[in-house]
């Protein structure tokens, strides 16, 4: 899956690489495709697509139905009828019926109950003539037999298909989906229920993903095929592939290294008409058709992001022409970018960011953006995307982007930039109950509470000592917040200490221990709180940060240290003992801390923030945040104002 | 089905009806069921909602990843190495990586192809020193074990999949979708697949409607059922129905009629907080919720509108409730209305309209309003809201209206308004493959003029006879049609003639021969061309309008009069000769006519309007009208244009 650029690969612009392919499928004929047809009870076709248009089999009504309870009668047996001068009709002239009944042959008009006299023998007497067919339905008032009740190429819905029922149709010509081959090929993919993948094996996670992309864009999974390295086996199956499908997806071997044979072995069945596209992530992407089979052909890049981006320009549109729908509306939303994004002259580039509604306006935090970094993918709730001709955009800059959930779902997003903290976690699965969505960036307290004075997040978790006061965040809150009354919610206490090796074979049982020994330390980034506390811990006992091997080796959460450390690839680092116990592994503890949570006081009453802090006092909450293990939360959801520094 | 209207149903605003029914639903705890939980496979998790969050079970990378083709070395091993004093590894200490090859143990670092020297004996020379870690993936780097990686209540998307995948995850705990239990009611009703359902029975089209809209919002009919008026029977449905779904909706009944006794049920069952809502239409609405089994309880109208958007307004918000769903983001655009819409004080009112774009605004044409006017349902794009304390708008009024369609689907409808024909259905189905909607409104020809006059529709089908001219269209375009050069581009010559009753019983041969025989006429409305056309033919034959029984009995299309004939409720009409086919009836043509598309003559260029008149001129559209009978559209696709008139 190398990703290695070489001279091979010719980049265009995107528009560029959408008319060639397009030009392309038009020579081939392949819409044609789209014209196989399916028929399907009403069932079963909800939201599939009118191959043709449908006809009304009967007509609604299809029968002359009575409009009113009433009795009916002949039109003209009531002529002259008048106020002063009633008709009386014989019983067998005047048949009582209801709604909806069928009118009696030979009778013609149904005059009201309420204007009908009983007189004695069933006779009944009016005064008011009817005109022919008043108070009737009147076969086919509403569809006639024969009649276009729904149009070709329609997206069925709910109506449509009451309105096929209507008329008597009970099973309808659809458009049949798009069958798409999906190739994956790669010597280390496995298959993603593997339970225990040994080391250089790879979940095939992108067959999931594209599989997924598959159905999204009205298409099924006709064949899936996983395939080492080996071109033989890739020629082969793309032979097979478009005897067979509509579309065949090879996903990695795109580029043009080593093992990426992906564009030649398309140039063996038809015309490559783009391999390179200048947009990023995705740049190495491959488009062809199959000459015979008249089947596009797309190669797909193998990093996550790429596969999402490329099948998103590339693969929608297809799917969405072939099976004859329309794309679905797009939200696009203008968004406040929360720092400089930098971005490459000549490329499309499209970056994934956390948007949220904070003081009125909406801020998008962008997130990592390597193409590798799969979890962007899912955390990110709207797109950017920074044009060709575009270098970036400054901090603050607004930008529109594509909305990737509903509306509703960003403007109940609740942004913590700051801290990590496993008991954010389980906040945020409890405030998800309260339709409250708790997204959290990890990037140290310090950069959090940097965030909150540009107004970019809701609160940012915090704990930071203060040397000389030796107090937790007071200082760090008047140095880096907001110049204005800020609140300090706590979340718990928590405890901090030593994450050791299993075993802990190097006999550590203090600070002074690592040095002395010489093990691998991990470090977290210098702006967090733990970093901080380190360093702390570090003059106490009088070492140097030289005499740490690893203090330049960084990560960014709890977790990520232990896990570290539990893979053997460090010996020690500093952590909270939940991230300890998360990995089973020894724990020293040097230090309980308050973990505040940090937000404007004039926030306090909103809803969203009075709902968090009704959650931190609530026992089930404190339990499972007690559970596990070094956390204390007593003090839980109290609150203290910290003012602005008054200048000098 | 009767919607007879009583004082037992007691109106009460939407907004009033929503919170009551809120409040009893938050009283019986109804939202606890939504907690009901189903772990489904990766394949079968897209657009489910998770119950819980996800949490890796692997990291990602779940090894150390070579980051680059290289060779792994021990970082400390090429500590001070320089461009002028390079460091010479043996071969033992430099192993050969591919990228997403495992760091072989031992080694904690790799250095780039391009940056070895290869040397004699497997050696090589490298002159910069590597960092720990450094073009190496970590474990971890992406996703730690332990963490969330999806969090609760989370519409699951492909990016989410392919997370779960990545961090071996292939089976997740998702929301179980809503159990519905639908319960159709009323004697007269059969399943819609019946072939030839007899008079007075109604196919049951709003049990396919119901079931689709309960998909569509996320839910599941877990139980259908349909029964006569019997309120026993009903009582025991509704029993049952309770014990096994989270929902129960019961269409029809929920009147106050004499067969209306859903609300009297429901009340056996639990409290009935809402009977009857100010909305139009859909008055008749009853929701309850059932005590014990604390289950909600939906009474919805019968008439297809009307239980649409009760469906709308109360189903799909409590299903997306207890789904864990956001409501999906809805489209609304400003619409001009064509013509003034009134609306009652007091109710909010839905109106079904065609939207297209004309002349840069959007205009909308509302539909018959009746609640049992299915096509409106079907037919419509976009829905008009006239709020409680409007009492409607007038012509040209600028309204916001909730999109039905993807606005892409609106923008590419070209509007019809007047006369119908049914060649305009060949022509819509022959542009829907140039992705062009064709949308035709029946009002006549001169109604058509009208409204090409103020600009509400793109094109007029019109055949308008000029008495003392004898010549067609031109006069009505000058009268009726906009100030301005018009095109009129002929269609099809057609023929015009008397549909008579199966086996011309009376046999008429003759207009004349209608007056003479008393037969039963079915006349077209005032200003359609075929009614204008019927004046000019009674005067040449000498014959006054009141001789002919039934003069005033109208119908709006051929259709609709060819089966009235057909179905023995009218003798005589005039129609076109295809509509007689239809039906294979008798016709006794009396005249060809032009029928001639009149268009705004600047607007011939427009890409839309090139694509129809281009259709025009394509032999296999002229084969198909041909086909039908009656048509010769050997010049189809001519154009001439109408200049107006100069005021004198």
């Amino acid at each position: 899956m190398t990703a290695t650029r070489t001279v091979f690969l010719h980049d265009i612009p995107l528009e560029t690489a959408r008319e060639r392919f397009d030009a392309a499928l038009r020579a081939h004929g392949v819409d044609a495709r789209g014209d196989a047809v399916e028929t399907v009870a009403l069932d079963d076709a909800l939201d599939r697509v009118t191959a043709r248009a449908v006809i009304a089999r009967l007509s609604s009504p299809h029968y002359h139905a009575c409009a009113m309870d009433g009795i009916a009668v002949r039109a003209a047996r009531t002529a002259g009828a008048r106020e002063t001068a009633p008709v009386v009709l014989e019983a067998r002239d005047a048949l009582v019926v209801d709604t909806g009944d069928p009118l009696p042959p030979g009778f013609d008009a149904v005059v009201p109950i309420e204007r009908v006299e009983p007189r004695e023998g069933g006779r009944v007497a009016i005064r008011a003539a009817v005109a022919p067919f008043e108070h009737v339905r009147a076969i086919g008032e509403d569809v006639v037999a024969s009649d276009v009740v729904v149009p070709a190429r329609r997206l069925l819905g709910p109506a449509d298909l009451a309105l096929c029922a209507a008329a008597g149709v009970a099973r309808v010509d659809v458009v049949r989906r798009p069958r798409v081959a999906l190739i994956t090929t790669g010597d280390e993919l496995v298959d993603v229920t593997a339970d225990d993948p040994p080391p250089g094996a790879i979940l095939d996670s992108n067959a999931v993903l594209l599989s997924a992309c598959v159905k999204r864009y009205g298409g099924t999974v006709a064949l899936a095929i996983r395939l080492p390295d080996v071109e033989e086996l890739l020629v082969a199956a793309v032979a097979r592939a478009s005897a067979s499908a509509d579309v065949v997806l090879v996903n990695a071997g795109s580029s043009a290294g080593r093992d990426d044979y992906t564009a030649r072995v398309f140039a063996r069945f038809g015309d490559v008409v783009v391999h390179g596209v200048a947009i990023r992530p995705g740049h190495p992407l491959v488009l062809a058709v199959a000459r015979e089979a008249r089947v596009p052909l797309l190669g797909i890049p193998g990093y996550p992001v790429s596969a999402a981006i490329c099948a998103d320009l590339f693969l929608r549109p297809l799917l969405e022409r072939l099976g004859r729908r329309d794309p679905p509306d797009e939200q696009t939303i203008d968004v406040e970018v929360t720092r400089k994004l930098y971005s490459p002259l000549g490329e499309d580039e499209y970056v994934r960011a956390v948007a949220a509604r904070v003081d009125g306006r909406i801020v998008a935090t962008p997130l990592r953006r390597g193409a590798g970094v799969i979890t962007s993918l899912s955390r990110a709730n709207v797109l950017l995307a920074i044009p060709r001709l575009s270098e970036g955009a400054r901090a603050g800059a607004r930008l529109p982007a594509r909305a990737l959930r509903p509306l509703s779902a960003i403007e109940r997003t609740l942004l913590a930039v700051g801290s990590h903290d496993v008991a954010l976690d389980v906040l945020a699965g409890r405030l998800a109950s309260a339709q409250i969505e708790l997204v959290s960036a990890h990037v140290g307290s310090i950069a959090g509470l940097s965030a909150l004075r540009q107004r970019a997040a809701h609160l940012a978790g915090t704990h930071v000592l203060d040397p000389p006061t030796q107090t937790y965040n007071d200082a760090a809150v008047r140095r880096y917040g907001p110049p204005e009354p800020v609140a300090l919610v706590l979340l718990a206490r928590r405890e901090q200490g030593l994450v050791l090796a299993r075993g802990n074979p190097l006999a550590i049982d203090a600070i002074a221990g690592i040095a002395a020994t010489g093990a691998r330390f991990v470090n977290r980034q210098p702006d967090a709180g733990t970093r901080i506390l380190f360093d702390v811990l570090l003059a106490r006992a009088g070492i140097a940060p030289e005499a740490i091997a690893g203090y330049d080796r960084i990560e960014f959460s709890h977790l990520a240290v232990a896990q570290l450390i539990a893979n053997g690839s460090a010996d020690a680092g500093l952590a909270i003992r939940a991230a300890a116990r998360a990995f089973d592994l020894p724990f020293v503890s040097v230090a309980w801390e308050p973990y505040e949570l940090a937000l404007p006081a004039r926030t306090l009453e909103e809803p969203r923030i009075a709902a968090l802090i009704a959650t931190l006092h609530d026992d089930a909450f404190r339990r499972e945040v007690e559970s596990l293990g070094g956390y204390d939360c007593a003090h839980a959801g109290d609150v203290r104002i910290v003012a602005p520094q008054v200048p000098a």
